[in-house]
């Protein structure tokens, strides 16, 4: 294989990851819009697509491994591969917690929870929305290889926290003086937990762009604070 | 390099892999312990041990690229680093989930939620005994290569995901009967959740085991049954 060749197989690696990314981010949106209009046939779809993702998963990361293998690249290259193999177990994370979303929206429609809800889904719409932009600012911070943006996402990570937080402790009283909005209030919690995740990951993505244009980790995850 | 040298890092490989597993074992041990004992010493010990399994899990990733790089591997040695990467991921989680249940810990000592246990920890006892024998199943099948052994996880992550939906509708009927237990039931559920994780991370360690014997990937993740 010539470097030419080479440079072309990396070119068609950081293509893939843009595909996979793009998936990623309609599971994001379809989960989301599945479970605010009780579209159960969108919530089917988000759970099939999921092995898609899975698909491009392992297609990607057989592609890195037979890259490194074959090429033996320079340290620079190589960590261009390294990246992409760490991006995709993150992006794969983020499909799977759409599909979780996805899930107990079914589980809730079946339960007849979905048409007495609490109240208009608390604060749940505004932090998928900023889990949303998480994702896609993590996808695009790679596509333009892009420091400053994906340094962006640890603040945003905290606001996402907050919401979090601040979710938790509004269903816990609504369970306190509603008993009956438990398992309501109960999935809801579970949902949230999902989205905080995606946001995590979307943070990592965001590390592994910041490593792959400076060759620098961070130095170790900042203890982060209690979360439930 | 030989492919004496060769197989000699391909050996401390595995036993890096080994070590690493033995703390992922000594996290969830310790936290659970924590937990029960409401030690909090031993809690922050477990959140600050976390730091060294992530260490550890970038030292395997770059050996197992270097290795990747430097000695372009036929198939199976491939399959060997390959798997490594893969399952040093899961060990991670593992470790990290042992690291929640310690902030989780924490948190409810400060909150003086402990010394009030709705009922002796429903069955997060249980659910933890299992969850724990998992991983060390998971692990040993690394060990000894066992393929038996790696796919007796399914069935056992199942048994584990009745305990978690048992636990959840548990904590649900306690949350409506006694509303003053809220906040101390929903800690639970998300200790329950984590316990829930390390069962599924442990199953795909299993898998990537069977992967490394059999040189097959399990066709796709069965989609499995709503579970919050």
């Amino acid at each position: 294989m010539t470097r030419n060749t080479f440079a072309k197989e990396l070119e068609e690696l950081h293509l893939d990851l843009i595909n996979m990314g793009s998936l990623v981010e309609d599971s994001i949106n379809n989960s989301l819009s599945a479970l605010r209009n009780e579209d159960l046939e969108l919530a089917a779809l988000v759970i099939k697509a999921d092995d898609i993702v899975d698909d491009y998963e392992r297609k990607i990361e057989k592609k890195c491994l037979n890259l490194i293998a074959r090429q033996q690249p320079l340290a620079g290259d190589l960590r261009k591969i390294s990246t992409a193999l760490k991006m995709i177990t993150d992006m794969e994370r983020i499909a799977d917690h759409s599909s979780d979303i996805a899930k107990l929206t079914i589980k809730m429609a079946q339960e007849n929870m979905i048409k007495t809800w609490i109240k208009p889904l608390i604060d749940i719409p505004e932090m998928a929305e900023q889990a949303k932009k998480m994702v896609k600012t993590s996808l695009d911070s790679y596509v333009k290889q892009d420091i400053n943006m994906a340094q962006s996402l640890y603040e945003h990570d905290n606001i996402v926290d907050g919401l979090f937080i601040k979710i938790v402790q509004e269903l816990s009283l609504i369970m306190k003086e509603h008993p009956n909005a438990v398992d309501q209030a109960v999935n809801l919690i579970f949902i949230a937990k999902y989205l905080e995740r995606m946001a995590d990951h979307a943070t990592n993505i965001g590390e592994w762009v910041i490593y792959n244009v400076t060759g620098r980790h961070k130095a170790n995850k900042e203890n982060k604070k209690f979360l439930f």
